[in-house]
């Protein structure tokens, strides 16, 4: 998969984050799908993931599909650290590579808003969705902005992430770290030995026991379990990610916590009772490291939300538009939100 | 843990592995736990997991206990691999450290049966038990020696070793092996940030995420969840534990299939059809690697088998001795299957 270049940037000028430091001359890159109708209101946001970049959610974005761009202004902001916005792979010394500071969802989400308000003019969206840390982000966006956020439909994510998906994350970032050639940091080229590493740790996490089992990877065109680690999972962290950038949106996932916010005392369930938007919660069956009773627990705290769990074997990916089934079953919950 | 000294060595001689390399002059480790009857009609053979050493195995043996030393002559050999027999960190050259040839799980079993047979005489065993790859060598006697086994309790383990568990190791070795210090296995000191990292890459694996939602490891003395992360799983790998030696058990345990049995075809099926041992299955309810639902394939291929779900947010960790709820649900199992 080629970089590709068909995106806009906003200028966050001195953006401060919330651990204090400013990156100075931010950008958030983002792409747009749709037109803004006259009234500013059709839009909807669908920040990234974990690595993703903004053509790696069109996917769930099509004629005929809930997201909709002749329906809809999707705008879809690339994450600070996923080497479109500013990253450590693109900012400029003294906050590059490893000393780009640490970014929380709630910054992420604080810019964002600022791109849909001052950039947009928008005042209030049709809904936020998004995908596992872009599911964070949806709730995080339901929590800060309340008044401008009717309907949401997180996927495969969490309000808070779990001790477990933090250890999950401490294996990803060890195997990463391992490597000598990371130099905690200070790399001039990747660290590519860990970044293999970290892809098959990842591997046996980011599918399910019994996708394996079932040889389901053989309708990605992968020919042989091996086959499917290399050319998958190896290939992917390969394809123009960068370990310092990977190390930075690890962090943020590490540490979302929509309890956090201000106001909230900490407190995961007051924030989610403070969640006005009716949403539709909607964690695979078998996802290793976002459980479906994790978003059990979030549904019983708030307001108006209802649990729909995406059945069958693809773990975390049933989130990530590998197979028809399971982005039908989210586009028709995306259609069932819109609608209501 | 100090390592221990207080094991008897069974010779081997030279001993040819179904992978063609010969182990000369091959070592057995090996501890008993009670007497063995004149009628040599009382012996138990409880096999060792991936890196446990005997002296791990003894939290289930115990006077009042179903292990009772008291009644039962009690064995438990040392996998190969596991630095107290045949290892690649005591083996002579040329076959040490990284040319240490590849074991399988009926290379071990045909070793310990040496043991039993013409270093004891026994020529039947009360029953076969083990936790993990333990249970892999327990389900390997029953079918390799089914006229000597007359019951089996394999715990969180499984006939055959599943594509995900493979899966899950190639992350665990990845992140061992992503440290340079490894060197392709000639190191002269251990690579012990490769061991770091394969251990907190194994600490999501270990215990379920209701565990560490639930902060159980607070049990175990740990105070915070890094604190577990360093303490407990750190110091496990740590403890005396070799790098080579957890490779060769890691392949070991990848290659586990009693399908690949003389006379079976390769057939997982088939090999299961043929024990005739009376078993009781013991897969723990969370376990992330090996998942209940395996097991309730084998037991149903099984002609003498009851399945029995270890309840609880303990995950593989259920069988590892770690706590006495757990415990004390195994014995009770190894109780029932000794009356029978």
């Amino acid at each position: 998969m080629p970089s590709r270049t068909d995106y806009e940037t906003f200028d966050l000028g001195d953006f401060t984050l919330l651990g204090g430091a400013t990156l100075r001359d931010a950008k958030l890159a983002y792409k747009t799908y749709g037109t803004l109708s006259d009234a500013r209101d059709n839009a909807i946001v669908y920040p990234t993931w974990y690595s993703g970049r903004y053509w790696e959610n069109e996917w769930l974005i099509g004629d005929g599909m809930a997201l909709d761009p002749a329906h809809y202004f999707i705008i879809v902001p690339n994450m600070l650290g996923n080497g479109l916005s500013t990253s450590p792979s693109n900012a400029p010394p003294p906050y590059d590579q490893a000393r780009f500071p640490e970014v929380r969802v709630q910054d992420n989400v604080r810019a964002q808003h600022k791109l849909v308000t001052e950039h947009f003019g928008i005042e209030r969206l049709v809904a936020v969705t998004g995908w596992s840390m872009g599911a964070g982000q949806t709730y995080q966006w339901a929590v800060s902005h309340p008044e401008m956020v009717p309907r949401i439909l997180p996927f495969c994510g969490s309000a808070r992430t779990s001790p477990h998906n933090i250890v999950f994350l401490e294996g990803v970032k060890a195997a990463l770290t391992a490597d000598g050639g990371w130099n905690h940091g200070w790399y001039d080229t990747q660290p590519t030995r860990g970044l293999r590493a970290m892809a098959r740790v990842y591997a046996g996490w980011g599918f399910s026991q019994a996708f394996y089992l079932e040889e389901r990877y053989q309708e990605l065109g992968f020919t042989s379990l091996e086959d499917f680690l290399v050319g998958f999972w190896e290939g992917f962290f390969l394809d123009g990610r960068d370990a310092n950038n990977l190390l930075t949106m690890l962090w943020t996932w590490q540490h979302g916590d929509i309890g956090q916010t201000e106001g909230f005392d900490g407190s995961l369930e007051k924030a989610l009772g403070a969640i006005q938007a009716r949403a539709i919660v909607m964690p695979a069956e078998k996802d290793l490291y976002f459980p479906p009773e994790d978003n059990e627990y979030e549904v019983r705290h708030m307001p108006n939300a209802e649990l729909r769990v995406i059945p069958g074997v693809w773990g975390h990916f049933a989130g990530g538009g590998a197979n028809q089934v399971d982005t039908d079953f989210i586009d028709q919950g995306l259609r069932d939100l819109l609608a209501s």
